[in-house]
């Protein structure tokens, strides 16, 4: 690949040219995931499957630093489990994978499945109903509550219009499952785990989110009421990165989670259930990236610093590729937040540019080129990717050590800054009724719609019925922040007396 | 619960009344699984998936440090792919769970399956045919070989007997699958994942393994070569604790994965896959555990010491409290194979005598426990699960930092040493007749079978037909060790003329 000119980028085409399409070229380019053969199914390959490693590591962390426990359960699901919440099963039904058979039969040459099941399975879509029959065993007093228990696992939802990472038929998450003995408790750690994402989502993805409260449209089915934390991509819309549910006795009741309290007598238990998925893949990249590709956060980079080896003469290998390894080991020696920095020597046959050029598509946060000339003068060139690509610092051997972590949080905090601004500067309060807030939506030219739109922040009236009216606009009300400016001011919908501030966006 | 007496063991029945129904009390009574409500899959609790999750950090770890990377491949598999490799289909065909429908929908009041796919989807048994589609795309010349790429997943196969940890529906493994330019090259890799294996399992786990190769009989479907690591549990029957596999060209033909060579013409690639399953928790069970329970070696517990306060009167509770944090913070402080010793100060509601038979039959390698006694003479009384339950030792606070580490890494090789020494004790030489090994074979009392039999280290002609004469026995070849003799005999199963060493056994 020939180095590219100033006013080219790596993807084509940009951001502001068709976002959709640029999301799809920076995962490819990236190498990050792909569409597999299965429909809706994805394949995370090496660098996207690093990522969320990381993902699950810090965030496994945090969820039993709160006193949490991992387990596992079963992938299929009884049909009539299913059914033991109404509201649920009527929100699940439409995408279930079912298991039917179990064996395959050759019947003039073909396999055709056989060995008929009873009852089918359902391939969790989500495993409330499974891990609360479980539950309903293990729970017998006041004593064995509150019950804290999370699991990492594949979950399957049919997808009729998939796309990679932010909708797909299969995806991997955490789901927390927790039985209380008080509503109050409940309640509490639903918020707890809230506040466990945004700590997560904006110190380690850099992604500043807004915490709310669902719209009852918006609700988990089954659930009493569903929290959320709400991101804006640099198209303007929000994506939800995460929710936590109370659930109250609902589930508890169709589980028969039972409790005999202090005083003796049976209770049901009040639950929560809480996740987030490879989702959170689709946010970083919308997020931070720019038009020459993928920028990641050092907290989440599988790799934090790659080498690059300039080398112009075969004789010259050795003498280059030792120096690159001094300093390898002088930066793998230094900790940031808690762990080694990963630091990489891309020792591969190909031409510099062509590696600086990939590691730039793939958003390592710091490269460093060394050639014959910086091992005499004790030096090398650093690269940071949020800098022009072609801005590279000149860096002592000696000062290396003691530099590199704080450029990698200042890399950090600069993502968190520029997303943080770009969001502020894109949520706007001065909207006051349904007429703005349709021309506010609605692009300019239907036929090539720009970027447009961003997060209105109104008053909203809370009648149900009028959340409709914002489906014409393809928009919707994406929380009820947790942070209330409690004025007063009338509906955006209606016009109606209102005190309810509610963020209104277009969303993923 | 009240204290046993002497003579009394926390497990009943002990292996010897009832070895089989002894496991299942062990993984009772210690907490770590349960079978649920779907036939064959089991609810991996706490304590179990702790152990599962100190297998993956130190078996992933080095998966990685031998250049592998992890990646995640759709659960489904097309129904077609599975038929690209004959053998293959045949092995797995009887055994699968298959998805034919996408949604429920509501007949009469019933929910029944709808939207029938075109095509059905297997849940994957194993990824050769959905991963070996990628390395088809990704593959295209020498330079991108070799490709090695490991995932940990769930795979289902549908199994009409069931056995906790043992043989479940729904299992959790790694499975690596790699990618070579030559046979030779193939054949290195599997060779060396099978070092990597008999490393983290004796070293990690303290189980004893035999290295070797599976006779043809006991090939994996579709593979030219399996090579296994054979574990003794303590009816002296053998488990398959993993495999490695040699695959050949078969499954690069099936997917069709060719690379064009130095040379610049096309060839298929040779291929591997290896794999450990949750089956590993099952063999950790039966190798070390007692007629008290469970017993881990320190480097798998999920909990390494566990500090027993106490406290005899309640207004010594804080002092009591204080102390114990003391001596946790000091043992925390020491590293344990680079990991910080995990202690565990059991501070909950029950009776210490309770607490202390809970932790012995979890199997917990030290237990401390403190009183207001020992807080003036700055002392406490240790026990080690690997000695009498009664014995304690008396450790000043100030020798504990020092001692701690000495004393789990004595309780590590002392479980490696007793697992050895059992094995070896069971491993007989000197058979050499099919009567001889009919009658090491059969228990002398049929009603009620008691421990017997072992491995039989013999000679055999390698003839294929031959293996079938050791069903009537309930035995098999387990393999043909790496370490071979080199002597010449008589095949034990025909009498003629045999230089191969095998072990025969039965198994799991």
């Amino acid at each position: 690949m020939p180095e590219l000119q100033k006013e080219q980028t790596a993807i084509t085409p940009t951001r502001s040219q068709d976002f959709p399409e640029w999301f799809q070229q920076v995962v490819k380019q990236a190498d990050m995931a792909e569409n597999s053969p299965v429909r809706g199914c994805m394949v995370i390959k090496p660098w996207g499957y690093g990522i969320w490693e990381g993902m699950q590591r810090q965030l496994d962390e945090r969820i039993k630093n709160t006193g949490h426990q991992n387990a596992y359960f079963p992938l299929f699901i009884p049909l009539s489990f299913l059914q033991k919440e109404a509201t649920h099963v009527e929100g699940f039904a439409k995408e279930c994978a079912v298991v039917t058979h179990h064996r395959l039969e050759e019947k003039n040459g073909q396999l055709i499945p056989t060995g008929e099941l009873e009852e089918p399975l359902i391939v969790r879509p989500t495993s409330e109903m499974i891990i609360g029959e479980s539950f309903s065993r293990w729970i017998e007093s006041y004593r064995d509550l509150p019950l804290l228990i999370n699991q990492w696992a594949n979950v399957v939802r049919w997808e009729l219009r998939p796309r990679i990472f932010l909708r797909t038929t299969e995806f991997l998450w955490q789901e927390g499952h927790t039985a209380h003995a008080t509503e109050k408790e409940a309640i509490d750690e639903t918020l707890k785990m809230l506040e466990v994402y945004r700590d997560f989502m904006e110190n380690v993805l850099a992604i500043p989110v807004i915490l709310g409260e669902k719209s009852p449209g918006e609700r988990f089915p089954g659930a009493v009421s569903t929290y959320t934390l709400e991101a804006m991509m640099q198209d303007r819309k929000a994506l939800q990165a995460g929710t936590s549910h109370y659930l109250g006795q609902n589930f508890a009741k169709g589980s028969n989670i039972r409790f005999s309290n202090k005083q003796g007598e049976m209770e049901y238990a009040y639950t929560t259930s809480w996740g987030v998925t490879t989702r959170m893949i689709g946010a970083l990249i919308m997020c931070h990236s720019d038009d020459d590709g993928l920028r990641l956060p050092p907290r989440i980079a599988p790799k934090q610093v790659v080498i690059i080896p300039v080398i112009p003469k075969p004789e010259l290998e050795t003498e280059v590729l030792a120096y690159a390894q001094i300093i390898a080991d002088r930066i793998r020696q230094e900790n940031f937040y808690d762990q080694p920095i990963c630091v990489f020597i891309d020792k591969r046959d190909k031409r510099g540019g062509e590696k600086n050029w990939e590691w730039i598509k793939k958003g390592v946060p710091v490269r460093i080129e060394v050639g014959p000339r910086d091992i005499k003068a004790k030096v090398m060139m650093l690269s940071r990717r949020d800098a022009p690509h072609k801005d590279k610092i000149k860096i002592g051997l000696d000062q290396i050590s003691s530099e590199i972590v704080n450029i990698l949080e200042s890399i950090q905090s600069n993502y968190f800054a520029q997303s943080s601004q770009f969001r502020d500067k894109h949520i706007y309060h001065d909207l006051s009724t349904f007429v703005e807030l349709k021309q506010f939506f609605t692009p300019k030219n239907e036929a090539k719609p720009e970027i447009h739109g961003g997060f209105v922040r109104a008053k909203w009236c809370g009648d149900i019925e009028t959340e409709k009216m914002l489906d014409e606009l393809k928009a919707s009300i994406r929380c009820i922040p947790l942070k209330q400016s409690g004025t007063e001011g009338k509906c955006i919908l209606t016009g109606a007396k209102a005190t309810m501030d509610v963020i209104i966006a277009k969303s993923y």
